[in-house]
């Protein structure tokens, strides 16, 4: 072995500048939306606890539902085995009230993860402040722990519950009729713009701008709305599933929460949440690293659907769950987009499509690939047509059926109408324009194509790029 | 769906100026070995052939056994799907020969990766040449293709043939008495240090220093040599496998060849080699992509062994063949450190040591994804203390066994004897004295440890960070 101890101590650390091109700025991703386009019955906030250092910034974000009966909740949480506490406790409040909630608590700066028993009852100590502010429903004083909760931030610290809590209780149901005024120094519960976009700051991390949605859509003639908030901008390669109680003793994140007015079953909102999160949270990548907390969050509360009206159901009505799926995933698929469209450092908006896969799992499995190595990120910074990276990732890991290299075809889209570049046609490479990949890849926005010649499907990722911004903020991410 | 064209039409790049540590100078790992170190019966050379654009730079290596047998031969290849033609020519000649060769030709500057089947002729031609050089051994005369080859760099490209198999011819085995004369244009075959680091350095592309190493060992009282070299330092994440007869139509890098003077049968230096790459080549990751060219070629002329000594064997002298396993397996992880070491951009050299797996399979499986991740490697070049990332990797992955959070610990291992410093204890995080981390992640060579409490079985894996540096390396690689 070589004396690596002696040796090292000799280095001499050598210092030098980078030029290096920066993110471009995102901000025109967010603008104001008409408070008619935000879905009826919900009160919001956002305000500054005093989680993050800097005064001011909003950290704790509150959502009610202010509608007469609890809403349906569903949610995807996080498969690490490391779950935070906010996913273990909103795992077993979905759980114990059978899919229905009327609140979501959210906290940024701190994601009470790997933070052991006085995590949880952090956690909970959320959920049971959050309650205290709904008003009893008729007939259900009993009700308990309507609350979701979620917390992103840096991992293993535990969280200033006392500043939580007090920015919690300093709301009230009493001054909702609008959003705060500008004098006042606690920002409260409203349902107008400035609320819900209050709401989305308290979520922002690294993100460099609130990433707010809203969408109308009908089912059976009558009008819906969807809106919902997201935030990323690292730890960002994310697998969730459903809910299932914990099995362990214990226990910075992609979190999302989707509000509607529409009404529909717990069972069925959570298996269009599901297929949904499948083709969208699930589909993105910024770094390739899964967080403890990854929470997606949708609450239907059956506000615009009138005193009741039957709720949408997978078994009872397909034609409209199916319309309520899509609507949801496309939703979903927005908001998705956004995370990686401000992932940390980007300067790139890359969708990689991968088709002729023998299934879907497959496609998905080499989108992944491709979306998340290295050496096809620092490329796509570089704007450098370094297709052979794209080949040599996908031939990295095995799928169901063996690749056969003359069917492989690489190619790269653009996305202003003009022709596509083919790099690699049947496994034997295109003498390539170079000029022509330059102007392809020096686009903020492209596609890469891969066929596999194996089969039918396809499967669609998005990603983004590996710049030095990203070495700096991820560098020096907790001081 | 959000307006990505007209969106991204409107961004405007900005441009700023960071600040960046560098990766330290790493030449004083490249030191002269006494003559008298290396294996019997070798000659060697490195040339500047044309392969790479800048004058003089060695970019053609070329490797002859010239003891009166042919060698055992044994290699393990990248499992990448998309193999590049010289490792598929060269798993063609390990098979035909059954495990007996006399040559390697090595180039460095294009990968004659995804050439197709010109690519496939290139690498034929190169063997042949090479060949060509040998001295036909009596009784041998028809002996043919007993050259294997490996390639390295750009992917995509043709190689220069003809500047290359001039190269070769420029060669020849009357030359052979000594090294190069400085006066000489072209460096000639020869077999003391200046050879051999001739050699090494015709491996080299982003690498910053060669990569040469001896190692004297005795089986059975007789004295024999190893020595070799490798080459890095970027698409570092090798899973390489026994050659096996390809079975599709078609098909940077690491590349290393070990050369001994002992004599062992052929499938025993396979066996041995295969056993000593899973414990070294394919436990390193500087940036967790694999390579279509990965390749590590073993040569064991018994030039040292005697006429008519009897070959080491796994199963008639179990004894010397341990004895050799062992051997081989420390100066594979050598040499394997050493690409870690020269990683691009890297300024740290990191020991991920996972304990308490249910199986080697698993624990090598959670050190590998620690040592891949993008946040945990940033961290590195911050030298932030971040074992929440750690943490967040290793739950990321799915093992035989579920995690039980309240058995992990992790802890940071300094390696100048002072004590470690826990920082997570049986899933719950210690007060961490910061100063102290601090002090262990600024050091450049430091240990991580995880113990899983779920089993016995431990795997090491070896890591570097993420830096500035790499992403300007690969986001510009081939311009």
């Amino acid at each position: 072995m070589a004396s690596k101890l002696t040796l090292s101590q000799t280095f001499k650390r050598l210092s030098s500048t980078f030029t290096a091109k920066t993110a471009p700025s995102k901000t025109h991703f967010h603008a104001p939306i008409p408070d008619s386009a935000f879905p009826q019955g919900y009160l919001l906030t956002g305000l500054h606890a005093g989680v993050k250092k800097k005064a001011g910034v909003p950290d704790l974000g509150i959502i009610l539902s202010t509608a007469s009966r609890p809403a349906s909740a569903a949610a995807c949480f996080t498969r690490n085995a490391f779950k935070a506490a906010p996913v273990i406790v909103s795992e077993e409040v979905l759980i114990a009230n059978k899919g229905k909630a009327r609140a979501v608590v959210v906290n940024s700066g701190c994601a009470n993860a790997v933070t052991g028993s006085e995590g949880l009852e952090d956690a909970w100590a959320m959920v049971r402040a959050t309650d205290a502010l709904l008003k009893p429903l008729q007939g259900e004083e009993g009700q308990k722990n309507e609350t979701l909760v979620m917390s992103t931030g840096v991992i293993g610290q535990r969280l200033p519950i006392d500043k939580i809590l007090a920015g919690i209780s300093s709301q009230s149901l009493k001054t909702t009729a609008s959003s705060s005024s500008p004098s006042s120094s606690t920002p409260s519960l409203g349902s107008n713009f400035d609320a819900w976009e209050r709401a989305a700051k308290a979520f922002m991390t690294t993100d460099t701008f609130p990433k707010l949605r809203a969408r109308t859509f009908s089912i059976g003639g009558k009008e819906y709305r969807m809106a919902g908030m997201d935030k990323g901008a690292g730890m960002i390669h994310p697998d969730m599933g459903p809910p299932r109680a914990s099995t362990g003793q214990l226990h910075a994140t992609l979190l999302g929460c989707v509000l509607t007015d529409a009404a529909i079953s717990p069972r069925s909102l959570q298996s269009a949440l599901t297929y949904a999160v499948d083709r969208s949270f699930n589909s993105i990548s910024v770094d390739g690293d899964m967080s403890t907390n990854d929470t997606i969050i949708v609450l239907a509360n059956g506000a615009a659907a009138g005193e009741g009206a039957k709720e949408i159901d997978e078994e009872t009505d397909p034609e409209g769950y199916e319309v309520f799926k899509k609507e949801l995933t496309e939703f979903t698929i927005d908001l998705a987009k956004l995370i990686v469209r401000d992932g940390e450092g980007a300067t790139k908006f890359v969708t990689v499509n991968v088709q002729g896969a023998p299934t879907y799992a497959d496609a998905h499995k080499v989108a992944s690939r491709i979306s998340t190595s290295a050496l096809v990120k620092t490329a796509l910074y570089g704007e450098d047509a370094n297709w052979g990276r794209i080949l040599a990732a996908t031939g990295s890991i095995a799928i169901s059926q063996d690749f056969i290299p003359s069917r492989v075809s690489v190619s790269f889209v653009p996305l202003d109408g003009s022709s596509p570049l083919p790099l690699l046609v049947n496994g034997e490479p295109r003498k390539v324009d170079e000029a022509r990949a330059s102007e392809i890849v020096s686009a903020e926005d492209f596609e890469i194509k891969v066929e596999l010649g194996l089969g039918s499907e396809s499967a669609q990722y998005w990603t983004c790029d590996f710049s030095y911004e990203y070495v700096r903020i991820n560098g020096d991410y907790r001081t």
